[in-house]
């Protein structure tokens, strides 16, 4: 969990980098840490939805190699993120109807970079993902993605479900993947302002994101293994919304 | 290369296990063996479509252990290899359109088992991949697809051409994925007999296979990342084989 991150630490460094604008993949403390500085650290996370994860010593020592962290390290984060409520404006300004792209705890980094490269390649707009369990945004992450993450806006939320209500708020109808749908993936109609969920592999998405969506779907499936790997099911996902709307 | 494979070694036992029955992924061979015992294994070889790699001696005392190998060693198979003559007729006596999925130099073990799943859950009859660069089928490639191969057949082949023509005579149409057709696959009628050929990622189909196809097609694509990874666009043609058909 600790490998492959750019890091920053030490108190007042960790400090600095928080309140500057660098992205951050995720701040973790000591989780003995506590008084004014822990209150600082923590507001300063939530308010940027920054994940803040407490962890043993010895993790925070070898994420260091040794050195003198002060019971704080920041993960630099190789991508910026960005602020849902500016990128909606702006697609439609340009015309288009939204295609975005929430990921319910796809914590895998191999699928989330690769769902992010088929994201990029189908022309979706953003990538949401929730502060807490989500996939490690580091250099593995970028890399699997073939590069996409550096141009596909990814926005980090504090709470899916107010997300979602968010969106269609805004228009956007957001529709869940789930294998318990009775409804097949080409019996919905997403020429119209869209956001599809997909969820970790195994699990599927969360019931109650589900029951917040404006409907829900599965693509059938006829073998005898489980179900599809979830970045092939991104994938067929946006190739039929592109499909309906070609 | 080595790594992950069930091995037996020394001449002897790796001869009988050449005329048993028992799959068998690769055998390597020490590159200065010569003589009536090489021969015999290479004309074993190619007569059952089983890799020979030629290697140096680092690489068998590695594979080994240290253990005396005599210059060979076989890596055996997790999975059956059927033979595309025998599946054929199987697929046409249950009055089912046959859909065959072609690999051509998929070398990445993670791809080949990603593909090797959605083929399965798609209802694929079987997956044809060349005797000389093709994936490793090892432990890993029948973990990475959840279990699938061991439900689908693999064919192993010595030359995908002649394969394509096979099929044609069979009434086959083979469709190859090609990021430079000039047609999206959405133009392409997939409700007969159909063998789709996917090539390895960034180098695609080969020319040969592409001009041996009755068509190609390609999934057109918006981003400004390269293309899709071969797992995904695997994915997305057997959904639109099997959204055709239903």
């Amino acid at each position: 969990m600790l490998l492959n991150y750019d890091i920053i630490f030490g108190r007042h460094a960790v400090e600095e980098l928080l309140k500057s604008k660098k992205p951050i993949s995720k701040v973790f403390v000591h989780n003995k840490l506590s008084g004014p500085f822990e209150i600082e650290i923590r507001s300063i996370c939530k308010e940027k939805n920054i994940p803040l994860v407490r962890t043993e010593i010895e993790n925070l020592n070898k994420l260091c190699s040794g050195k003198n962290h002060q019971g704080i390290i920041a993960a630099t984060s190789p991508i910026e993120f960005q602020d849902l409520n500016d990128i909606i404006p702006f697609i439609y300004e340009n015309d288009q109807a939204p295609l975005l792209v929430i990921l319910d705890h796809v914590k895998d980094v191999r699928n989330f970079g690769a769902i992010a490269r088929s994201a990029e390649v189908f022309g979706a707009h953003a990538l949401i993902i929730p502060r807490k369990n989500s996939a490690a945004i580091n250099n593995d992450a970028v890399k699997t993605s073939s590069g996409a993450l550096l141009h596909i806006p990814v926005c980090r939320v504090s709470n899916l479900k107010e997300t979602i209500q968010d969106l269609q708020s805004h228009g956007i109808q957001v529709f869940s993947s789930s294998l318990y749908s009775s409804k097949d993936i080409s019996e919905m109609d997403f020429k119209g302002p869209t956001a599809i969920v997909l969820g970790a592999e195994g699990k599927g998405v969360q019931k109650e994101l589900v029951d917040a969506s404006d409907d829900s779907f599965k693509i059938s499936q006829y073998g005898k293994t489980d179900s599809l790997n979830v970045s092939v099911s991104g994938g067929i996902m946006l190739y039929e919304i592109i499909r309906q709307r070609m």
